[in-house]
């Protein structure tokens, strides 16, 4: 497999905090020393890298005065500037410091939903400076281990609260930046809050500016719940709320792994790429996810620096050769007539023709015999065959 | 434990595909023999049940003529009447038949799409005719096993199709009937559309019809997902969308259990129950679930009719405990106390006072030192340990 | 993806009941017609196996007489022979008949204990008479939902004296036969007895004829425990007693899906076709798996023949295909590299020198640094990565 | 619930990492500052513990200088030989430091293997020295995330050596000193060798000096490999080999929890504790647990140390009320007469007579009815509605 460098053009991004991560996990400390964001950011741009994203407590240490606040970040930007990068998310560490231990917008304690809601809208103003157009909300901390610990309707309303107040603050700053809930279904707490896509759609759909509120799906979150992430996705697409989106590797149900994208479910990954290079089969015109490709994920703590940029590199360079697998893959004319074959066409058209209604389709029964139907061959294994061919061919 | 009996007031109703199971599992072959649907219903009726559920094909054979149909429909009516029970909701069967391989409201084949559609408006029809209030749909078979056999927007389409004419049926007849979806995210089928009651609330969110289109979450198909069921009832109160329920019990990431209500995983169970009687800490006067207590089990495979019956009594025995234990718990002073102390009730207070903005809480951050909030003793553990002692005491 | 045609010499075997399964699931009665055993040979023949493998019920109905069922099973004998086909392992149904529904070697029933011991001894004499060397046991419904239910001591008690009966047996009788447990966590039963390989390999350490009897892992079950499945193979090959395998795809934590081999996990699918065809890096003269590519896989239920076939070869097509791919990636020089540099085979050599003792390693630290040798690039992501660029290269 | 205090005959002893747990996970930092070991060890002892557990790191920091080592060792044995508790098992943290990244004793370098291997026998003399009679083996970083990574046979090859070097030193050295090893299925490390209780009991019965290594079962351990854990301990009984006992609590598949004992599966731990006192029930004399009841568990991070005793407190209040409803349930006519019933005490009876061989069952089928046979009512669902009714009464 020997695949083109990266361009600008695939949009590439890395949280700072990805190829800055140390290896401290619950058993052990850290296997490798940091690097400043300067660093991290001019390798990137050196690996191929478009973009770069980070948290507040990423670039600027938690507590800092303003004076040395100021400078971090200016030094971000000047060394994302100066690297050709862009930096097109920004978000907020909610969940690090001890304070944020039982959640930032729907702790229990009000006075720390206060600090976090504060710690959140400043970190929006730093957003829009950075010239971000995505501010991702990954609430890790809101939840519950107990059941009894949290009043579950009282969480929906405090996290309607805070989400409304910074979208409404957004819009009355006249800020070019839209929101993406994450979601994840459990770690660190036992229970998250919107703990998938589809409760957080669910959670927008009753916001007051949910215009501006959309999602930020994770593969390893949504598979974490048992999900299949391609189906997340599209029906964060059909809902028109796929605002940003975090590419890594799981392996089951286990812990959060961050994997490199494709060293998890590299099937699921082919389809995946497939959705966001092809979009829907049914629907060529239809909606397309045309933001960054942002990689959120962890380099393993066996690693070394050396490591850490293979894996870096890995991530788009696995990105690369299955959209072009994908490609290929549609435009192949055995597919399109296995696509035919299998139906999937058909789906895009309605059920009901042009003015028919309940009533007249009860009507009649069009003859329809079930026993015969039900003979059709679904083709959906031969489909699959040809994409196991077109992604290990 | 002595429970009391089961009285009409406890809202108990169950499908008659539960007792009716007759142990066909993917291995093996029935182990019971059918009863008939009024033999169920008696039976139930001598068990303390209120009420009774049913899929058009419990009671009428699919492909049965319209005397049959109506002669078998009317059997039961007459069963439920004489034995003073209620038909509190129908349901119809669109994934036992070999048609539905593919689903019925997003099969990839029109004309099967179609005949599921009809098949589910005749059977509202039923459901009016039968009094019932709840129209149910599981749609088991609605999803894929391969990511390239369906149009993920196409599905979400005909889903909404397929809902908005089915909603706009009932209101057009004018019959006193919401729908209930059943989210499920495996089994049968690989990975199933709407998987979990978050996705589901979403989808409600873009239908035209979806006032009369809400949920009904079953215990073991939310933790089938990894999920917490009790934060899933409370996000669809919080939505005002819990229309019924399905309670049963599940151990774990596995194919679908249907235990007896209690006999999966017990802790949750309690706070389910602590839920649905007791409705959110905060909020006394706020949204409650005031449906039927509808069970969805199956009574095992190793069991003949005496454990059938036995199975059958188990869910009410239980879930009264339950509904017991957790009137002494919230009633207990030491419970108050440590819901004081762990906050619990102050997550009910808006994080913004009357009259803030995100502006004004910026203003001033209160000399809020998070070092020493972040010090403040949970309470969540001595929580927990309490609801031990009041499950177990 | 252009692959040869499968051969003899790549042994691969198919159950009768994989492609005659008809597609009865929990929620669905048969989409397809069953052929005769004799055309799914015929056929399977035509596509290129090598050998076919069944459950006595597959080919004799339950409780058949003794002339129908000699006239069954030189039917397939003949139908096997005919078709150049081996019929390489016979296995019996102990879980689909109801008398089964608690077990066969573990039914708290004595009396179906009898039975069942009986029912399989006499398959071992069909085993041998078929000329099989291999005859598998799953005992599926072996296990429990209720941990009340079972006296776990006397269970493990109960299936050490079935297997030895039935391996004595083997012995007195002069059979060319070694048995292959085969172990699933659960599902038919909610726990199933010995649960994964581990559980398996530990019992047969305590039988008196261990010496014949091993382990059929299938891919699937050992990820249903959510285990790593090549690593599994890997210690039943250091046990010796790796006797057969049963391929197939899962796709996480749900029911047991039996899709085609590597339309589950096909990163892992490559590491288990690179341990079975090329063995451990580290020992070119080690243990290595010699037995047929057996697979134990559903076509799925909405396929019609057309469908069954097209799954069947396409089991193969994989395999062939990762067995390429793998032979490729252990010679490329690359890898060799790579596979150095992370220290694979470094793990080869013994930790203590010839002679030394704990003691010896105790008197001399030899002035190791681990802070030193903490910093040693673990080299593992890049050998991933080689393994992705060659899987889908 | 009001429970008896502890006594010391409950033998409940507590890791001084449990209460030690500072609240560091892979998202957040320390909530709580350590108190020393005597602090732990007095206040434990003030709870009703019996004993205590540590690794050397929680005692000795790492590379500390032999008068440091000894120095803190002395403290420890003083301050629980001054609150009257037994330290009754000491582990080796080969997984904190960075150096261990890729294990101890299946490191790919065998230089990290010497040293690991190394800190474990002088562990060997400090456990002796203190007085313990287990030696626990937890080998969370023995494992891989990518498969390529691991020779898989030389993994096992080398945990044989080293188990075989230290179990050896352990006899050479005349200590009354048992190892139990700890399988855990992942976290740390994507996939870990010796993954469950089975699997440790297969590596067991190779090692030359197996007869002093047996298991330390984990409760959420095995339930994250999806499996259960009274079976685990049932099995690991019936081989002689349950030398040791780690009791915790899991919510489902996902992140070690370590919730306090009974705060996950409540039913499950009922059935655990029902086997430690009552064991197997058709065995009156049968193998019994006789060890400590060992707590590894963590204070959740949301607790101050308010909390942790709260937490340390619960486990063993659970475990006494647990141990109580066992007794009351074994003793009951009812549970008796379901007991019999559902067969559970006819399992203890061979499925052979005595001199009963394959040949004479084979000969004569004892008009034995499968049908017939297949109607008795399990009365599994009966006897686990029992077991509720006594853990909830």
């Amino acid at each position: 497999m020997t695949v083109r460098p990266p361009r600008p053009d695939d949009k590439f991004s890395f949280g700072l905090w990805t190829v800055g991560w140390i290896g401290v996990d619950p058993f052990g400390t850290a296997t490798r020393s940091p690097l400043t964001p300067r660093e991290y950011t001019e390798k990137l741009a050196e690996l191929g890298a478009w973009g770069i994203t980070f948290h507040d407590d990423d670039v600027v240490p938690f507590g800092a005065d303003d004076a040395t606040r100021e400078k971090a970040l200016r030094d971000v930007k000047d060394a994302a500037d100066g690297a050709g990068l862009v930096i097109e998310m920004v978000t907020t560490n909610t969940f690090t410091h001890p304070v944020f231990k039982d959640g930032g917008l729907t702790a229990n304690d009000r006075s720390v939903r206060r600090f976090g809601l504060r710690k959140i809208l400043r970190n929006v103003d730093v957003a829009a400076e950075m010239g971000a157009t995505t501010f991702v909300m990954w609430g890790g901390r809101e939840g519950s281990e107990y059941d009894g610990s949290k009043d579950v309707y009282a969480a929906h309303e405090r996290y309607k609260e805070g989400l409304d107040t910074i979208a409404g603050y957004i819009k009355e700053k006249g800020y070019d930046l839209r929101i993406g809930l994450e979601p994840k279904p459990n770690e660190p707490r036992g229970d998250i809050f919107l703990p998938t896509v589809g409760h957080a759609l669910a959670l927008i759909s009753e916001l007051e500016h949910g215009d501006i509120v959309g999602l930020n799906p994770e593969t390893g979150h949504e598979q974490m719940a048992n999900l299949n992430y391609t189906h997340t996705l599209g029906q964060a697409l059909w809902h028109g709320k796929l605002f940003h989106i975090d590419l890594n590797g799981q392996r089951g149900l286990k812990y959060d792994q961050d994997l490199v994208f494709g060293h998890g479910d590299l099937m699921s990954a082919f389809f995946t790429v497939d959705l966001l290079e092809n979009g829907f089969p049914g629907y060529p015109d239809g909606p397309r996810y045309e933001g960054p490709r942002h990689f959120d994920y962890k380099p393993s703590r066996t690693e070394g620096m050396e490591g850490v940029w293979a894996s870096a590199a890995a991530n788009m360079a696995t990105y690369i050769a299955l959209a072009e697998k994908a490609k290929a893959f549609r435009a192949d004319p055995r597919v399109q007539e296995a696509m035919t074959a299998a139906g999937v066409l058909e789906l895009a058209q309605p059920t009901l023709a042009e003015g028919e209604t309940a009533a007249s389709i009860l009507a009649d029964d069009e003859g329809f015999d079930p026993d015969v139907a039900a003979q059709r061959n679904g083709g959906f294994v031969a489909l699959q065959q040809l994409a196991v061919e077109h992604l290990i061919g």
